[in-house]
């Protein structure tokens, strides 16, 4: 780990400060940073956006999650860089700018969570605080080469973090090691000391390594070959039609139920205020914009009859004691500039969503683990559990992959 | 049932209008109407505030639950007055007025979907939408003696739904009957057909009976009485501290934990805008305030873990065929002006949000039912079911109370 890397060029913050903790405890002498989509007292929250920040006062309370962490002995060292209302999972800001991917500079950092992701790649802090709804932790997690953990629906209170999409987005967070991600989770999650208990079947998702390219199907695949050796651990492979049934792949299960459920909320939260006050808005966003904003609300019953079938199949299936692993992006970080046409967009977007619509659409907690790489540039084998099962899936996580460091 | 009301003499509504169904469903010819805290496109949504309606522009989309009504058929007919910023059981709106409670006109309504309760209660709207974090739906159903359903927590989307409580808040209904109550909320929890599952195990709640009042106890175990005779049921008395142990009672399970909570999270959501705008507050609302402003927000931790250790001891205990039985509320509804000192509003504030804790820490789905009344004033029975067993709950309450109307 180069760690050479300065706040100024990582180019991963909106701000730099110090809050000191509140209190001590389980956090004692770790440093973090926070997306710019959470609130922190004294400052303005700018949800990625210029016009957002400037028509809106400074934060007057921390996010509950703030508190929680500045409440256990972790120093704040400022907000980091999120993409434009946080609806993208590129990471380059038409406002704030690209921060660095230091493991693979000519290529995008992933986003929303882009600045949270960096800075932890960077080595700035030892942990940052994101949010993901599509993805936004666990794509940057996997294009930056670092852990990253979206929890379960939920589990994490929103408050203080920008409305969002309400049935979809959580709060969780990014560490170069499994231990520190632990403890900072546990934090948010209020957990209390659990037994530890073993893993029985690990369900390879056969949907996501097919969405994959090829290379990173391959690299993934070997990474986690070691797993055969475990006793006592059944590694199975599974489609997600076998879990859901009627044909169900990850394309139907994001292009037909979640992103429609996505897009309505969107509208909800963010595209009223768009609609109201006519601000400037990015180009990339504004081509992600017209889709929400020509979407036909009469039509999403269906869909959202559909997330909450999917959602229910998918908790029947799981049991306690089993995970998934499959990639958490079909491909490695694109090169800057390269997500240049309509057709670009649409594959990284499609295949990416794809894949993390089954933690979307079963509410699971999901870490993304910096295991391997494509001719040197990271990409993340992904490890979900059932829903609530985050300390599970947390420790699990520890046992299996605990070697592995960014 | 008198049904000589108007919207007029009512006075559940803040604004009058018509809104054609999108489509035609399974609510096809009913009515309803909307709390004024869920957006309608093309009107302002209050918030119960005069000010926030003042400097907030009209709504572009309607809430997401609004949306799923509306394409099944029903027509809206006006937005109806909400307690301010929703954080009040009584339904006395310094800016609005006080909602109609028709059974019982000295009486308060109960809040703070007051105008929705009153509006089913005068017999104007076949069903309403409101909200309930801490007994917003419950209270004032128990107090105008009419059904409202409290869902399990996140079950239906808060996309267009001010936010409140981000981890206490849902949305429901009232209607004057379980049939109309069952058809809207399973098009808002996108249900689908199940299979009938017989109910095993009802436990009394304990600490319910014993906080309300001795005639409204009274009146609710007689009503009860012919539970006895149903075969395959077990009634079981049982204490909150045979399930989460350690001696906690809902006085406890309140005090220490839920309202903790969400008074965090209401400091994050509207408390962050008073301290910005300064805006008029009506009295009530001040006095309950100044209890957020004294919050100190360095001591949550340990509360928030309460929380999450109350929620798993009761998800561990119940089973997915059992149920609780409990008074809605400890009291029937207190005459206007009688909560008119610091200690009559404690009392009644204390002991009620002890009952209604029980589903905000246990995230579990609550029907209270119009089975009683004490002196002719109205006063509801709550049953409540497991986390997401909100379909079952609907057919067990139709199993058993399927014949009480308002």
């Amino acid at each position: 780990m180069n760690n050479n890397f300065t706040i100024k060029t990582s180019n991963a913050f909106v701000e730099h400060f110090l809050i000191e903790p509140y209190k001590n405890g389980t956090l004692d002498g770790l440093s973090f940073a926070v997306k710019d989509n959470i609130d922190i007292k004294g400052y303005k929250t700018s949800y990625g956006s210029k016009p957002w920040k400037d028509m809106h006062a400074k934060a007057v309370y921390n996010a509950l999650c703030i508190d929680q962490i500045l409440n256990c002995g972790a120093k704040c060292i400022g907000k980091t860089i999120a993409d434009e209302f946080t609806y993208s999972l590129e990471g380059e800001s038409y406002f704030f700018g690209t921060p660095l991917n230091p493991k693979a500079p000519d290529h995008v950092p992933g986003g929303s969570s882009s600045g949270s992701a960096s800075a932890v790649a960077c080595g700035l802090v030892d942990f940052s605080i994101g949010t993901d709804s599509a993805g936004s932790i666990r794509v940057p997690a996997s294009l930056c080469g670092i852990w990253g953990m979206r929890p379960s629906l939920h589990r994490i209170s929103e408050a203080g973090v920008l409305p969002f999409m309400p049935s979809v987005s959580t709060v969780g967070a990014f560490s170069n090691n499994i231990y520190t991600l632990e403890k900072v989770m546990r934090v948010l999650l209020r957990s209390e000391n659990k037994e530890k208990r073993s893993i029985k079947n690990i369900y390879l998702l056969n949907d996501a390594f097919l969405i994959a390219d090829a290379s990173v199907r391959k690299a993934i695949e070997s990474s986690i070959l070691h797993l055969n050796d475990r006793e006592g651990i059944s590694l199975i492979p599974i489609k997600l039609s076998e879990i859901v049934g009627d044909h169900i792949d990850l394309n139907i299960c994001n292009s037909k139920a979640l992103r429609v459920l996505q897009t309505a909320e969107f509208s909800n939260t963010v595209g009223g205020w768009i609609e109201t006050v006519n601000p400037e808005l990015g180009p990339g966003f504004t081509a992600s914009y017209n889709n929400v904003k020509n979407f036909d609300r009469t039509d999403l019953n269906e869909a959202l009859f559909l997330c909450e079938k999917f959602y229910s199949k998918i908790k029947n299936f799981i049991n306690d004691s089993d995970l998934f692993l499959f990639p958490t992006t079909p491909t490695v970080a694109p090169r800057k500039g390269a997500l240049n046409n309509h057709e670009t967009v649409l594959d990284f977007y499609d295949r990416t969503m794809a894949i993390t619509s089954f933690a979307g659409i079963g509410r699971l907690p999901e870490i993304s683990i910096p295991i391997t790489s494509v001719n040197k540039i990271p990409v993340g084998l992904s490890i979900a559990a059932g829903q609530y099962q985050d300390e599970f899936l947390l420790s699990a996580s520890r046992d299996l992959f605990g070697n592995i460091t960014a």
